[in-house]
């Protein structure tokens, strides 16, 4: 099954359109998985447990893996959710970007060294540096468009002959660079506006929302701009106010009802 | 030391504005350290051990460790660095570029679980998502301008009042991000004419050179078109052209000679 199909069997079936970012920092696990030989995993692990039935996604961020000297823990996470939930996609969040054989290797590490199902990707460099990761038609490949952190605008704002940047990475991965039918986009829940811009120049490609809940983005408002016409289209990120609901021994429960509240609010708003 | 300083003292010491890549992709490795335990490990030592007196840097391209499950070889690479040439700085190129938080976890796997001087950036997001690593006032931050690649043009070639994207770039991180005078740019050794706008609007940031050797760069204009006015200011990679100059068992030799006359060219065009 090819990434898309497999999002589009988890928006169907789980009916949700959630994905629970992974994030977890050492620093701020509850106390309960502390003891672990492994605890970056023992928390995933039950955060995979509680939130699997209602979301259509996850998204291990590779920096808290690669910036605490975890890279095993990523790997048991992902294996972990090949087993217990093979039906939901995994969209590891790289933001990769560098010249053809260095990307290459990068294409490697996500889809072969860690078996996720999507990555993200920095479209700076140009189309050439994306093709590695476009090339493998199975999987999915969600370019970076409009971001949701506050100095986005710094490059993506930039007007070029009537359109800012970021409507142009839009245009160029729908008209040019999606021969394989599996682009995605990044797109801000903090910049509705926006994400109404790129869902008119993309009627129907799946947009990746992060920013809701911690970043403040409104759920509301990226429902209305962001849905594709069956009412889909959109994995809509929540990382800590999902996997840090709670910081006690129900981290859970609590994790596995901040999604179901998050997947109802959203779905309160859907066509 | 900050990287800077260790960077402007390994240019004088060793007369040289080389930088070797340390980019191993395990197929390509000869025979003679096939064997080895750590073949990729064994492969760069006896890089480093031929070249360390004839460069001003080493840059290991993190996506061959990440994508070939070598994340151990590419941190006793980098401690052998430390150990042997403790005087030159070793830049990881990681094109990073991710919101705050994450970024942060980005800086600490560069700086403090491999020790690098110095790191290679994405600016697509904006200055918020340096910040973690701009702050880091000791370290090195070259923040991608214009790359050498085909497709470079995509993105970085879109005119917005009267300049090209890469431009922004550089007018920006000389005017507004460079508080810590501790950035750099990323300019491919492909497009010298471009390079020669960059060196005018930042005269005195050192310049990371991709692109001579196996990318057909032409190493008389990068001199002509990028050195500072003291003659110094450029950091030129060649990864293929040195680390693969034989495929035999005197290969480190022969990297030691292709480095040692990449220098020396380089030299002969210097004022």
């Amino acid at each position: 099954m090819t990434f898309i199909e497999k999002l589009q069997s988890a928006w169907r079936n789980n009916n949700s359109l959630v994905c629970v970012g992974l994030d977890p920092d050492r620093k701020k696990l509850p106390d309960a998985v502390k003891g672990e030989k492994y605890p970056i995993f023992a928390f995933n692990r039950a955060i995979i447990d509680a939130t699997r039935d209602a979301v259509c996604a996850y998204k291990p961020q590779a920096a808290y893996y690669a910036g605490q000297d975890a890279d095993a823990e990523l790997k048991m996470t992902i294996d972990y959710l090949r087993e217990t939930c093979p039906e939901i996609p995994v969209i590891l969040d790289v933001k990769r970007g560098d010249i053809g054989p260095t990307a290459v290797m990068y294409a490697q590490e996500a889809f072969d060294r860690y078996r996720a199902d999507a990555v993200t990707v920095n479209p700076y460099m140009g189309h050439d540096t994306l093709l590695p990761f476009l090339e493998r038609a199975d999987k999915g490949v969600f370019i970076l468009c409009r971001t949701s952190n506050p100095g986005s605008g710094d490059l993506q704002e930039l007007v070029c002959d009537g359109k800012m940047i970021y409507e142009h990475v839009a245009v160029m991965a729908h008209d040019k660079w999606n021969a394989n039918g599996n682009i995605g986009l990044v797109v801000g829940a903090t910049y509705p506006e926006e994400l109404k811009r790129v869902r008119q120049f993309c009627p129907a490609m799946p947009l990746l929302v992060p920013g809701v809940g911690a970043q403040g983005g409104d759920v509301e408002q990226v429902i209305r701009n962001g849905a594709s016409a069956d009412g889909c289209g959109l994995v809509i990120n929540s990382s800590r106010g999902i996997i840090y609901a709670s910081n006690g021994a129900d981290f859970g429960a609590a994790a596995g009802a901040a999604a179901r509240e998050l997947r109802d609010l959203i779905n309160s708003f859907r066509r």
